[in-house]
């Protein structure tokens, strides 16, 4: 059973149970609408195939800019809240939701915490590239990385793209100013060391926006803040692209001839380029499956959210990216550095920052 | 008199040589070309306006992509380090140069030092807006920025956009992953609190991708780092898209209808959007004037470079950038917190610290 956070997203409830029920209707997949009772049951039809829809009442929700820190201590009933406390108690399989993407983060690390080997979650969107996706982790579970989660990060891309995308030995780049090794931050440069380490993972060093952008790597490993600045610029761009465009068209006589013969043109460039309602990407790390979609979400693609959720239920989600992470992460402890090694390490970067303060 | 880095660029020697041509015919402007003497010949006209153009040979250049600390150290005759002596030994007013950003700037702060106030140099770039440009700083100069860096970035943004661009009292504000206060990173979120404390700027607080490329603010503080991130992504979507349009247009006869209809109307968007060859922006906090120009500059790009520092000079950009800074920075210091008070943030940070490892 999946449960559905009917109150979130910007066009809740209405988009969410109308997702919920063409899911059933088209599918079969039975979801838990969880949100304030009275307005899921507006929503939903007279048909008798809605009474297979269960409702969990909850009369609080999480708006889309509350804090998600506060929100989890002050909303204990949310329907974020309640949801994911479904999937603790095993009571749910999996938890949808197109709300408040930080409170769903927040709670889910609360609540499920991280499978063994993670030490913080990541969120992943795919960034759609001429050749297909790119899938980017992390847009912005946690701001600040430390190069060891960085690496981490890059180990549940790999496991998630070849074991539920079907990418054969997917390249991992990581995100950077450039693509010399000389590049990047401290942590930046202490993580392409670890994952360079890293037998089982196709690491191609340094990337930089265009080459996600261009597709050519399947994984962008990042930290939660350049991860969102990298998203929200993308999406902010083609936004203000169609925006102006559109404004352009209507100005003139002339224009509005050329954007009737252009529309097409355009538009087939900007859907293979837009950060699409993709559907839902999962919370990567979390001991429990949420599976997160943009706040933009219409009903098809909360149905189409269901059909993954519900693909990655029969597959063992959880088990699998924990299962492999371990096995990974403990052939990396065989292989880790002595600890002679690592104190030398220490001085050094002591000196280096002596060096920097001169 | 101004130094040109004739070796610089994607399309060096040529479209500098051309550049610095047009600039001694259309405005009566002198420059010296640093540079292979035989190749600037070359491309030189006859004409006898030419010989109004010094040459000063050097023999060694930087390509673009060489690592700059690096080709510090070995490359000392280089166009770029050859033409930023000028500027020191006072023969010089000003360097430009559109080869590799980098270096341009690690041999400015090595050989000429930043202003009395400034602790490192910021490169600013302007980002073309719907309603004009906002200016990006630092978009590489230094990746990681102390919060008091960042500080520095905002009072050197907001003179160069009121000495040098007329804007009066303009807004400034901080990239972040998000426009709550309680977004972003340590070091932004003190940089938040020393830019709020300063009277004269007008901040508005954390900004996102979006703000920036709506033109919500008329100056975007960052480090290096996600300055860089964000300025490659901009850049790096609107190529995308360009060449996605361009191969869907000729894919079949409707297309190429379209095509032909549609040009005018695209473009005249993307021309809005694309980080242009605006000509060039000067290295901000460097104790000389040395202006940066993009790697794809054409002639007129240049010969537009020449003109813009030809103004800064006669504006005696240095030393206003210098005295205004300094003066905004005593009057920061009049008013900074106590001793007291930061020995007890210091403490409390070492709590939050620990309070992070558990």
């Amino acid at each position: 059973m999946i449960a559905l956070d009917a109150m979130g997203g910007d066009f809740a409830p209405k988009v969410v149970v109308e997702g919920a029920f063409d899911a059933l209707k088209e599918f079969g997949i039975k979801t838990v609408l969880v949100g304030k009772e009275e307005e899921i049951r507006h929503f939903l039809p007279g048909d008798g195939l809605a009474s297979q829809i269960e409702i969990i009442n909850s009369d609080d929700f999480v708006g889309m800019n509350e804090v998600p820190s506060e929100s989890f201590y002050t909303k204990q009933n949310s329907s974020i809240q309640t949801g994911i406390r479904l999937v603790k108690d095993k009571s749910a399989d999996a938890f949808i939701s197109a709300g408040n993407t930080g409170a769903v983060m927040y709670a889910a690390y609360k609540i499920l915490g991280t499978m063994k080997d993670i030490s913080r979650p990541a969120i992943t969107s795919p960034i759609p590239t001429p050749q297909g996706n790119c899938f980017l982790l992390d847009c912005g579970a946690t701001a600040e990385s430390k190069s060891q989660w960085l690496r981490q990060f890059a180990i549940m891309g790999h496991i998630y793209c070849t074991r539920f995308h079907g990418i054969n030995n997917p390249s991992v780049g990581l995100l950077s100013n450039g693509s010399e090794k000389s590049k990047g931050v401290r942590s930046l440069q202490e993580a392409y060391e670890m994952i360079s380490a890293e037998k089982e993972i196709n690491f191609k060093g340094f990337v930089e926006p265009k080459d996600i952008l261009k597709g050519r790597v399947d994984i962008a490993v990042t930290d939660g803040f350049s991860g969102n600045i990298f998203l929200k610029t993308v999406e902010a761009w083609a936004t203000i692209f169609v925006e102006l465009y559109l404004k352009n068209q209507s100005k003139s006589l002339k224009n509005r001839i050329s954007s009737f013969f252009s529309k097409n043109s355009v538009n087939d460039v900007l859907d293979k380029l837009i950060v699409s309602n993709y559907g839902g990407s999962p919370l990567l790390g979390i001991n429990g499956l949420c599976v997160i979609c943009h706040g933009e979400s219409n009903a098809p693609s909360i149905k189409n959210a269901i059909r993954i959720t519900n693909d990655y239920v029969s597959n063992d989600f959880v088990d699998v990216m924990s299962g492999e992470t371990t096995r990974i992460s403990s052939e990396g402890k065989k292989r880790d550095i002595p600890k002679r090694k690592s104190l030398r390490g220490f001085w050094k970067s002591i000196f280096r920052e002596k060096r920097k303060e001169q």
